[in-house]
């Protein structure tokens, strides 16, 4: 399977996207690197100058431009121009342009297949409060929370502490545990920096978290569950500083717990997230599993997580949700101008 | 303000859209008209062929062929290749690719200022689940509903008769009345012919059908309300074979529901349909009014129910969502760097 590893984009998780690149390119042997710059400019960048440093000094600019055009990225040159070969994009922008579902809409408009999260599954995993409401009509647990809009009068409806988070973000950008009424004005401050409405929830103390990513190919694929180390709240720079994510430490849980935490992705998964290879974050508290975040596209696609991550993948890929065929056969306006006559 | 109107589509509603735009050539002078076929190819259309033959007989193939670039719409001729010029696209694909979230994808990511739904309202109204709990969420009530997918085991939790809906198609397209036992596998053939998932609500008799459409600009702008005359259940030929929509009936309602109208469609509108021209239908029962649907890109941009509709259009079009300023700096990734050393 060749595939064609889309990355960057115009996302407050640009920089994370990168590092998930550099991460992927020793586990995909032969993939194709296309770069997203700020401008959402297309650049085709050789595995072998794939490192960080590429790109914070713009040196990126000199690789081959890209044009996307309905065939797909197209080079172009002094003797003509080439389109590039591959099989499958798989989509690896986090956060804005990859997880909100921009990329979604023109790939699928392009009819470009891809291992990513389709419309419905991106609009539904980037918005919190959309999460939590698609949780709990699928049958998972969410902890309680409150929508709290820029500009308007607000009442925690908790008491303190509790979290305020941007409504869309991921990555623990702009959240924070709020201790005291001392504390609000400027978490609110900081959470409406990144949008303009954001949501409230308790803050339980030593609440566990346990990750488990998968997908469903010829059938479904899961991870080993990790425990999550935590001091407190992870913040952005703790948590991707490990690029390699060497410290994992598997959740050492019983059979019951395992099964209770992959039922509950299943019916997250199923069928709203078919094509992608998602980790889901689930709290767990006093014997209740919760629902925390949905990452459609994994950092580094979670393939620390796996034991045989290439076959997952490519099983993955031979099993992509299909769109169904919509027959234009002009019936009404022709039965419209036969009436006429 | 020049427009430039996208119809057509890959969708079910492809042909809508078309007597769409022809229905708005009148109003909007001046435009230009991009449509898009079954192949999702653009073609340039001169307002003057703009008849539906030109589409039925498929003559559209010889007017110019345009290709999507970032830039824009681009027409390629023997001496070099031409933008057009417009200010402003007016998203009028009804169903798939407009109103499912490809279109708004596709806009955003290119950059292309428009007039439609953003992805997370088109998400939110093409989902008949969705638009249940998001209704339910910001204060308005919706029919009691149950979910049933394809080829899953199915108890109906209502009483005979009611209504089986596809999840995701507008228009009433795959929608039946199933007024007993002997009546229901047909009606899930037909909704499953359109999407794996359907939905069933209570079929209520004489129930009553508000439509209200509207936009905010400087302010927010409000069509009259109109009372849906309707045999049982419009069908597809039924709801647009009048394609002016000439025999519209201004809803006799008193002040009290005429408000209670407008501020069900507020709580609906703010803030997620910015950007967009949107009708809602409700229905009225027993004193209640309920949502039945959000369109996003309503037939023809409702424009017949408006007084001034091309001043509310320039208005929405001076106001439209802004995208947030993402500044890509290369902190984090300067940082390890220089932690490197």
């Amino acid at each position: 399977m060749q595939y064609l590893i889309l990355f960057g984009g115009k996302s407050y998780e640009h920089e994370i996207s990168i590092v998930s690149a550099i991460a992927l390119k020793e586990k995909i042997k032969d993939a194709l690197f296309v770069f997203i710059d700020e401008k959402r400019d297309f650049y085709l960048i050789d595995t072998k100058k794939l490192k960080s440093k590429l790109f914070s000094s713009r040196a990126y600019k000199k690789e081959p431009k890209l044009e996307l055009q309905k065939s797909g990225w197209v080079q172009k040159g002094l003797f003509g121009s080439k389109t590039l070969s591959f099989d499958m994009v798989i989509n690896l922008v986090h956060g804005g342009d990859g997880e909100d579902g921009k990329l979604a809409g023109l790939l699928d408009f392009f009819e470009i297949p891809y291992i990513g999260p389709r419309l419905e599954a991106s609009v539904i995993s980037f918005n919190k409060l959309f999460t939590k409401l698609y949780a709990k009509e699928v049958g998972c647990e969410v902890l309680d929370f409150q929508l709290v809009r820029k500009g308007e009068p607000f009442t925690p409806k908790f008491d303190y502490p509790f979290i305020i988070k941007p409504l869309r973000l991921g990555s623990s950008i702009g959240v924070s545990v709020v201790h005291d009424r001392s504390e609000l004005d400027y978490a609110l401050d900081v959470a409406f920096e990144f949008d303009d409405e954001a949501l409230i929830e308790p803050f339980i103390e030593n609440i566990e978290e346990f990750n488990l990513a998968g997908c469903k190919g010829s059938d479904f694929h899961f991870s080993m569950i990790e425990k999550v180390q935590k001091e407190k709240l992870l913040d952005f720079d703790k948590k991707y500083l490990d690029f390699s994510r060497s410290g994992i430490q598997k959740a050492n849980i019983d059979q019951n717990l395992q099964n209770a935490i992959r039922e509950a992705f299943i019916k997250i998964y199923e069928p709203l997230f078919g094509g992608a290879l998602i980790r889901v974050d689930f709290f767990y508290h006093q014997g209740k599993i919760y629902i925390n975040e949905i990452n459609p596209v994994p950092g580094s696609m979670a393939n620390y997580l796996f034991e045989d991550f290439i076959s997952v993948l490519d099983d993955l890929a031979r099993h992509l949700p299909k769109e169904r065929f919509i027959p234009i056969e002009y019936r009404y306006i022709n039965s419209i101008q036969s009436s006429k006559k």
